[in-house]
């Protein structure tokens, strides 16, 4: 629809839906960077899904049945900022909609969760709010089946960009949506033909319809500034039984001399520009100001979700006061108050019958400790269920005639799956947890990355976490995967030696809110190492010593996970020849080094050689082998400095030098 | 097609490709370890295309104008062992069949490129074989253009695995190749519905036939077991205008008692079950034994590659004698002997001439040298062409009506550029590089990986390289990605400082003939910092002595790429206090860590303190700082420690410390 049409016939939406329009100009003009095009261009699908669909509560942001908006077209931040100030939510002032993108705003350049009330996630790297959105869907579906729709009935309405279509995540989240049959997921894809390098058919031929189609998806189409149009097709899909996708036909930078130009897509700043298209609008206020009747009516909309807020509250509030506890601790994240008794538990009957066991197995055993207690817990795997360990006996497969289950198959859909965790973290309400093998890690980094930056408490459950993984070869054998999540900000690498360092490893992963665990668990059987009971969670320091020198301590020894085994028999080849040797277990380099000085200190003392042992590489290392050391520093390295290969573990460890006999040997030369 | 049928109406096809299906029985169960099930659902549709369609020589396995044959479900690596061995490639003797994923033998878990001839690719993390694949057919089409159908005229074949299909790496390939008409690319899809955690319905529903249609693939359909229908179905394929997708309908673990099942996905090592397969084939010889006929059969398949060999090489020996020595230059992947002299020329020119620029602009201008020279270059952008700065004046678009352009606009697809990318070196006579920002490595990250691990002198051209990006944010501002890169074994990154430095870098890059780089590259525009000339390379060395300290050495200043600038600042600052600082810039860890001891010292001298400069994290660092030093070790690291933040860069520099005041701070303190 042109913009004369739709003036004069939807004059009162034209007005509401250009102050999205101006804010996004203005924006973008007083920073000097960001995106016009895509605000202009879906400020009309926007203004209908706010004014006739969606649910919510400007007044009440977190409110756990709201229905949830997804900008995954992240870079149109300036959508979301509009829409949130205009609604009055209280946190975007024009303030912040001035200072957009400029240091110590909550209006940055991309959304960011946890900035601004109403922004549901991260979005700007393409491809992920649409994959995350599914992970809504889910979290819906399944407290919806165990709360009742009482308590959670709500949609998620996704606005996504060509870009996001053409990420290959999406498509692990379009099969995921449609094997799922998510019908209250909703996608409105902004058709506008236009990407960075030019139009979209410069890449791309994809019928996207036929696509999600394909996938099982019910599939509408509509123009995108005609608001008839757009509310009957949204109309539409949400009676659909399925995940609807709705193609917006519509002009990006809608109205400027760049309309439907790849220019349009970035920061239109050209004042001359910039007039005309607002004197096109028929806009005649200054920067920034948007006429009072408008910003009144688009306040307006914040009552019916106040009512129906309201309405929840009192729902909510006829529960038993149990229930209203429960539902409260679960949505806050908190761990249960016994997660610390059962968690002890596992590691008393741990000693008591030590075996030789792989820590994947052993994370199985506390899954089987733990989930009971904690309903909140939603596991799953990429297609390894059998090798990750992450099913345990009391969940069933969530699914369409089951949605209480509590265990997705995920299928061959590493990042899909990230993502999809991620969206259920957001959503609140339940703690994901899903496992792949940890070489993998490769094809979930980007969700990885977005779960520490927006600092939510999934668990990654890494197995196979090296060359013990055997005979798959290097292609499967991490070597670089610690390193490269120990780089990355906010994550917890966890990496236990036994099941009672396993046990805890869980306790400190299921107690977080704010970070993401990546639990790194061996494929082959471990012997157990800790043998005697402590209430303590050792693991908790991130390193501890394990076994002490006897007489003067002349070697310290420091491990990981699988490679603890190896260094307690160092030791005791070293203490055979009358050199005193501690061994430190290390199961989180991130914990320990949180604790303070004296502890590390004590933990780590200045005197001894120092050789670690870990199947990875070296990165990452130096600082315990020699930062925190004021003396001539002797230490060494046991591990990896190359890829690993194809053959039975134990061969594999052996040949490439990460033995006893190897750190006995480095040791003693420096000694 | 039942077994009876098949074997009663094609018996001499019965017993060929029951030979494959024998050898996959007999090596997975020698191994106890790997994956029968799929070489035996594939083993007709593999007889038939090379019965019938491959175009090979088991003598001259790299010559180069073979077809493509690509085992994308890498899994099922016996499927190919026992075709290679079974056609007669010398390498893969029945010993190293007899020898599958054991130490030293080439028979790995997965298909390993390098380790057997006739495996084009290395395969096993799902959907990178398909999306290689589609570089494989883009190399065609390009150099068939470029050099005549007479010397390149061939296929590339797939057999893709439903895991290959729900990776989202597939989806930006078949996009690609969709939108490029690959007419002579012909994806085989092993349609058994069974995945490892059961049936494929398990976790999808996508229609693929409709899928690939969507993306403008010809799609067909045969009875995987079925020589007739096979031979139909890839004749009919090989006919179309457009990249061809055949869904072959199979059993998977074809005749074994798990057939059909998930269990038969994996290691068939159930003694009595094995041999009860094998009499149901009529199979009736020992564990590795073929029955001479039979293998003589598939000897002969060789002689018909032989000729067509023969004729080529005749084709070949009809050019000049200068195209036969760059047909043979560019396949040897030399890089020409004039390229020092082309980067000299951009180093004396940006030294007469200092200016002001981004490193990513700097790497534009030694491209538009470069690449006139080298014009087996071939360049791209994942829809950033005006940020990544890729492409040059004189590369025209690689499109259906202009397969002779060089440069590739790969759409947003990260992973599948890189996938593609690792496909065109792979094929040879060609060298790769493209561009995104440096905060996507992490989408493009399975395949960098395998970049490395295969040894290919891929170049990523990864700009906007910290936190100088800006306005963007956090999302888009990598921090941990350098030291995600240098984690990475036998990979290259190249962070320079400045124009000259730049040239350096992409000599360095373009020289590789195993090993992938990582060139870092500024969005925002830095002081030049080489302001003398050189004719050697000082880059190559990874870190060189950039100012050297007036009077006492007190301070070593150790900086890359953009952070140079802030310590040469800085070093003014502490001379001008009479603290004598030298500025050893560093573009790449790697290339220094190859240096001898002896030039490392000289760089680095034990002595003075030490300060990094480097706005990622400090992961990878320590050893620099402290890891060769025999003393007390004084040093600081300025860098990140959190993710960044959205606003111009000049102010996150600021709030984040990394300023040459924070440099003399750090280096005072320790003085």
């Amino acid at each position: 629809m042109d913009i004369a049409t739709l003036r004069s016939r939807h004059p009162d939406h034209w007005m509401r839906a250009t102050a999205i329009r101006a804010l996004a100009l203005d924006a973008v003009a007083a920073a000097n960077s960001g995106h016009s095009g895509m605000p202009m261009g879906m400020a009309d699908v926007a203004t209908v899904l706010f004014e006739k669909h969606l649910k919510f509560d400007p007044k009440a942001p977190r409110w756990p049945d709201r229905d949830r908006f997804i900008l995954s077209a992240g870079h149109g931040s300036m959508l979301i900022y509009a829409l949130l100030h205009l609604t009055g939510y209280e946190d975007v002032t024009l303030d912040q909609v001035k200072n957009f993108r400029q240091w110590g705003a909550i209006t940055a350049g991309h959304p960011e969760y946890g900035h601004v009330a109403g922004v549901e996630t991260t979005t700007g790297p393409l491809g992920q709010g649409i994959s995350n959105a599914v992970g809504f869907a889910m979290a819906e579906e399944h407290l919806r089946a165990r709360w009742g729709a009482k308590v959670q009935d709500h949609h998620t309405y996704v606005i996504a960009g060509d870009g996001c279509l053409m990420e290959g995540v999406s498509q692990e989240a379009i099969g995921i949506a449609g094997r799922q049959q998510l019908s209250r997921l909703i996608v409105l894809w902004d058709d506008n033909g236009i990407t960075i390098d030019g139009k979209v058919s410069l890449s791309d031929v994809t019928d996207q319809k036929a696509r999600f189609a394909a996938s099982g998806w019910d599939v509408f189409e509509c123009d995108g500034h005609d608001p008839e149009d757009i509310d009957r097709a949204i109309t539409a899909a949400k009676a659909s039984p399925r995940p609807a996708m709705i193609a917006c036909k519509t002009h990006i930078a809608y109205g400027h001399a760049a309309q439907d130009t790849s220019k349009g897509h970035g920061a239109l700043t050209d004042k001359a520009q910039l007039a005309a298209a607002k004197e096109g609008y028929g806009w005649t206020g200054g920067a920034f100001e948007i006429p009072a009747e408008v910003k009144t009516w688009w306040e307006s909309l914040g009552a019916k979700g106040a009512k129906a807020r309201a309405e929840w509250d009192a729902r909510l509030a006829a529960l038993s006061p149990a229930k209203q506890a429960e539902f409260a601790r679960i949505f806050a994240g908190d761990a249960p108050a016994k997660l610390a008794s059962v968690i002890r538990g596992v590691k008393k009957a741990a000693v008591e019958a030590p075996a030789k066991l792989a820590t994947r197995s052993a994370s199985e055993k506390v899954l089987n400790a733990v989930n009971p207690l904690m309903t909140e817990t939603f596991a799953g795997s990429a297609d390894l269920t059998g090798s990750n360990n992450t099913k345990t006996a009391d969940l069933g497969a969530f699914d369409v005639g089951s949605r209480n289950g509590r265990y997705m198959y995920w299928g061959i859909r590493e990042h899909g799956m990230a993502a999809a965790m991620n969206g259920i973290a957001l959503h609140g309400g339940m703690r994901p947890y899903s496992g792949t093998f940890m070489a993998f890690t490769d094809y979930a980094r980007p969700s990885m990355r977005l779960s520490a930056l927006m600092g939510l408490p999934v668990v990654y459950v890494m197995t196979h976490d090296s060359i013990g993984l055997g005979e798959d070869g290097p292609t499967h054998q991490p070597v670089e995967h610690l390193a490269i999540s120990r780089a990355t900000p906010n994550t917890l690498v966890l990496r236990p030696a036994d099941l009672v360092e396993v046990a805890e490893c869980w306790e400190v992963a299921l107690s977080q809110k704010t970070t993401p665990s990546v639990m790194a668990l061996s494929r082959q059987n471990l012997a157990a190492v800790r043998l005697t009971h402590s209430n303590q969670n050792l693991s908790a320091k991130g390193a501890y010593v394990l076994a002490e020198a006897t007489g003067k301590r002349q070697v310290i020894l420091i491990a990981t996970g699988s490679e603890v085994e190896i260094a307690m028999k160092a030791r005791e080849a070293l203490e055979a020849e009358g050199i005193g040797t501690r061994v430190v277990s290390m199961p989180s380099m991130e914990l320990f080094a949180q604790q303070d000085e004296a502890y590390r200190k004590k933990v780590l003392p200045a005197g001894p050689v120092r050789v670690a042992i870990e199947a990875g590489v070296q990165q990452g290392w130096d600082r315990w082998l020699l930062g925190e050391r004021g003396k001539e520093a002797k230490a060494a390295f046991i591990g990896m400095s190359s890829f690993g290969a194809s053959a039975p573990y134990e061969r594999l460890y052996k040949e490439f030098g990460i033995t006893a006999e190897a750190a006995v040997e480095a040791a003693k030369a420096m000694l």
